[in-house]
């Protein structure tokens, strides 16, 4: 195959393929597991998108609006940036990519934070480019050591603002100073995909920054707060020029059409964000206290999700969680080996999840 | 822009925004207005597709299942092939693309069909490669030209059969005799998205010659047949070499959760595409019976749309006949400046169109 595949991708490894849950729980015989390894909203998805969806599914045989433009408009209001500043992508997770596709040239370089969101490293190397990769400092993005990594062959930037999967997060000042420091023509990339669950009121979003660096991208999603992880929706922000060029090489009709009908409505859905973020919120207290109570460390988080250091070992821990039907990430391939990652769930997973770590560490 | 934009790809044009109907009928005031521009079911969805839909809208705030296991499997036992030989995309757009993006090297050449559909050109040119555009001779993709364009340089060949917007379609003898005679290092994507719809019995899928052809890749759709274009939901064929290949460059999570479950549902939906069958027969009879009447030339056709010659030329055509409610799409961008192209609709839908048609050309 090597030799077939394009010149600069003959190195890859094959993406590990995965099971649906009911088909792992087929095979270890486990029913009733619970899954706290993906971020997702422990609510559920916005019951206003539940509702537009059913109400549109007659609608399924026809292309969906490639412009996205009822979508956009609405973005835009909520916002208050034009609509000509805003794309929308088949998850944040196209978005990524379509960066990457539409700006980096041969010979360019990226700089990312390790360890961090996987996709950005996945979506550069699937490209043939090259990485620079800058270690977290302290579990938290170190910003004076990427600037330190950019040089003249610099193109793209990657910061995951809050950072999954340390849950930390930048405080706005921070990043002004950052891009304020940056040269002129690097593309600043960040993905805000969990930024709707910071609680520390100097973390923010960069939205209102784009006027003044044109070269910035603001990436969200409607699959952590909304709770429409299985649509596959998620938006960007950034100057005309930018999404103009993206938009040349974009799918004309890469967002289905019941995701726009889905995240439309679920903008509209305020009670369900706030919700959200009280169970959240909640949940992490919960969390906190019985980790302290066990004598566990964990990392405070800016997300719905949070690590976990335990004594087994990352992957031992997963495999002996996966077993009483706990759900959790090892954070191996993240070069965290002693961690797992779990995201926030409903208080009785919570509390499942804690009889259960505490019983296999036991 | 041009500067920042990747190398090779500085001389694109952007894609038309489109606006959806709605949008269109706010503007022109027109109301009740007939799509029949875009080779969609004019049955509509599949209603399996529909109920399985509603029956797990709960689940949409999980992650799709990123292997499309369910459904690989379904597709698997449908056509006799190894799931391993079978890829799933957010439509078959997605897989045209991703054929590009893994294996097109710099200096290679894609060769294709003219006119076709319009994304393989989008696509290419996306992506900075070489296009080898070769004539229709007599509205039919010329095989024996194609043979001829390839080069040492050659790395794809796109070939859509039944082609868009002909409506014409190869036998399968001549394609088996085309591919016998292609260099071994020449990927041929065969895009099926209208096969379903032929009725010539010698017109059939190379599905089966997937064997024999270890760089033949099979695109097929469940937009047209099983009427779920707004899903975004296409897969493909094709050896291990080429389906490895390709997923190593795929989003992880490309194609969403409820068109998996609503694809999976619509295979199992015979009834409703055997009707979609009989609805384009019968429709075409009327409508080639008409069009006879009022003496217009057009293409028979193995598809479920088909070209007409109009006496007003294609871009005027389309202008009056949307002043009439009627969405045609004309073949101006396509290089037939004298043709549109209209779906079968419905009956009510086919009597309108010719009403309209015969009310603008007098």
């Amino acid at each position: 195959m090597k030799r077939l595949l394009r010149k600069g991708i003959e190195n890859l490894t094959p993406y590990p393929p995965g099971k649906p849950i009911e088909e792992l729980e087929r095979e270890t015989g486990i029913v009733d597991s619970i899954k706290l390894a993906s971020n997702e909203n422990p609510l559920g998805p916005s019951p206003k998108a539940i509702m537009a969806i059913k109400e549109n599914l007659n609608n399924i045989h026809r292309y969906p609006d490639g412009s996205c433009y009822n979508l956009r408009q609405k973005l835009a209001q909520k916002f208050g940036l034009p609509m000509s500043k805003i794309i929308v992508g088949n998850g944040a997770d196209e978005l990524i990519g379509l960066v990457v596709y539409t700006f980096l040239s041969p010979g360019e370089e990226v700089v990312l934070p390790w360890p961090t969101f996987l996709l950005y490293e996945k979506v550069v190397e699937g490209f043939g480019g090259k990485r620079v990769t800058v270690p977290l400092s302290n579990f938290s993005i170190d910003l004076p050591a990427i600037l330190k990594a950019v040089s003249s062959a610099t193109k793209i930037i990657f910061i995951n603002n809050p950072n999954n999967p340390t849950g930390k997060a930048l405080k706005k000042e921070e990043l002004v100073h950052f891009l304020h420091s940056l040269p002129s023509d690097v593309i600043v990339v960040l993905d805000e995909a969990y930024i709707e669950f910071a609680t520390d009121p100097k973390v923010a979003s960069v939205v209102e920054l784009l006027e003044s660096y044109p070269l910035l991208v603001a990436l969200r999603t409607f699959s952590k707060a909304y709770g429409l992880a299985g649509l596959r929706i998620g938006y960007g922000f950034a100057s005309e020029m930018i999404i103009d060029g993206m938009n040349l090489v974009r799918q004309p009709f890469n967002a289905n059409y019941l995701a726009q009908v889905g995240a439309l409505a679920a903008l509209d859905d305020e009670e369900f964000v706030n919700k959200t973020r009280t169970i959240i919120r909640d949940g992490l207290e919960f969390l906190y206290s019985q980790l302290d109570r066990i004598g566990l460390e964990y990392m405070t988080t800016q997300t719905n999700f949070l690590l976990i250091k335990t004594t087994l070992g990352a992957e031992e821990t997963y495999r002996r969680m996966l077993r009483e039907g706990v759900i959790v990430r090892s954070m191996e391939s993240f070069g965290l080996k002693d961690y797992i990652r779990i995201n926030v769930g409903l208080p009785e997973e919570n509390k499942r999840f804690m009889k259960t770590l505490e019983k296999i560490l036991s």
